[in-house]
């Protein structure tokens, strides 16, 4: 009764090193980091977000993005990437030899002032400049899209609204398009209205989702998208995260629960669950309680 | 962008005294056991399994189901019904006033002699009477049929004998038959597969799915049941919930979870998912850590 075609498989990118961590308000040496990433790529995860070149003052928890990546193992086939801000931030990501940078902005005007001090324009602006050095460098860039579907300040987010920072970003050449759920709390239906809005701009094919699992929809919503053609997820070991400027946000959906779906889904990963799940209990251990809440 | 037809409205049964609380190690109150159930009818639920009618050696924490029957506020338009393993367990149903009972067996060998000292045919033979005796005072009559796509001691079950068993109690005439992912492994391809075991049998609008939450895997699979035409589920508040007899077998799908699912999606559930919330932080307090976890 296979009544939706399946894909034979899917990309996952790891965000736990960074969307996971950059919430924990203890220090975490690098060493446990570069060990937590290392793990993961040895579970079989292809693309891993390592860290972010934000300001240290912004995101503490990141400050060591540097050593961490002169650290970790570079697996072949495996690509390497970090949320950049700007172009300070970009500096020390080339440094950093990362494979990829991310660069972001909001569908929601109050979100993007609070988290980047800025207007969707003005951050377009900002991550122009950013994108345009990355491209000469030659250097994949993603754009994440922040509050796709509710912001915790505004609500619910007009489809239009992500439409047109969809398109400027486009118009700017990022290589691909990651649509996020901040707060997590989309069903199944907002996956549907949100490609809605976006048909003839992006089509499922070509996005990212990027859910949490605040209102634990996540699965059911990478479901929904996997029927509407989406390949891309990010995930996050664990379930590992959060997001300090989203109030009341909880973790990425969990890496080895959508490897687990996926499996008995017959769709291919390239991912060994359990593996993740040896990794996650290393980390948590570390953590202490805080991360398995 | 609906590519597939909403329900207006699912009917969910609410679970948790029953499979909820069945697990519990602790004493619990009759007291506490009547409020959390006062509590749900006034959430909305409008099918409410309360208790069991199985033998205090098997499952002690129900021995008072006479008591919890006989205290609890009877709601107009809200169905109170208990499980029943047995002709003597019929006579403490029909004492008590249930306005609905529930015979169990499984589609797993295995299974059903480890939960119930009987193959399956024994046990069909053995509802049979009970069915029967049901039937004749125009009781109504819900069967149940664990592990219909994996048995913890077997490993996956087939749809034909799933399906045998399902024709089994229709034969018997029961009046709703509920389909359990007992140990709480399905994946929404699963749920494929099992209504293709039972076209011609048993059409999707006409079953029951109960499903556990092992893998984090229920609501995606509620919502796969959605969308092939499910409209009955039964769910846990809290995601209370175990099975004695299926060793690592989480709590069911939260009722809280689904009606946020439906109501995200407009599809009517007449449950107030916060109240339910609010029975559930109760029964909590009293049930302690071992209930959060």
């Amino acid at each position: 009764m296979r009544t939706w075609p399946h894909p034979e498989r899917v990309r996952i990118t790891e965000v736990g090193p960074r969307d996971g961590l950059q919430n924990e308000s203890r220090p975490i040496p690098a060493e446990a980091k570069v060990r937590f990433i290392d793990a993961l790529g040895a579970a079989g995860c292809r693309e891993i977000e390592v860290s972010s070149f934000v300001s240290p003052k912004w995101v503490p928890q990141l400050a060591d993005a540097s050593e961490v990546f002169a650290r970790i193992e570079r697996r072949p086939g495996c690509s390497y990437s970090a949320l950049v801000p700007n172009r300070e931030g970009l500096d020390r990501a080339l440094a950093a030899k990362v494979d990829k940078i991310a660069v972001f902005t909001s569908a929601s005007e109050t979100f993007s002032k609070r988290n980047t001090n800025a207007s969707i324009s003005e951050s377009l602006e900002r991550l122009r400049a950013v994108v345009d050095a990355a491209r000469a460098s030659t250097l994949p860039v993603r754009g994440y899209v922040s509050c796709v579907v509710r912001c915790p300040y505004e609500g619910p987010i007009a489809g239009a609204a992500v439409r047109r920072v969809v398109e400027a970003l486009q118009s700017m050449g990022v290589d691909e398009i990651d649509l996020g759920d901040t707060i997590g709390v989309a069903v199944p239906d907002d996956i549907d209205r949100l490609f809605d809005a976006l048909d003839g701009a992006l089509a499922p094919a070509d996005a990212v989702l990027h859910l949490h699992d605040t209102r634990r929809t996540a699965l059911a919503c990478a479901y929904r998208g996997l029927q509407l053609g989406v390949v891309g997820f990010d995930a996050s070991a664990g379930g590992l995260g959060g997001c300090p400027f989203a109030p009341g946000a909880r973790g990425n959906l969990p890496t080895e629960e959508l490897c687990y779906m996926l499996s008995g889904c017959a769709i291919e990963s390239g991912i060994d669950a359990a593996a993740v799940g040896d990794a996650v209990a290393s980390v948590r251990r570390l953590l202490g309680a805080a991360a398995s809440s």
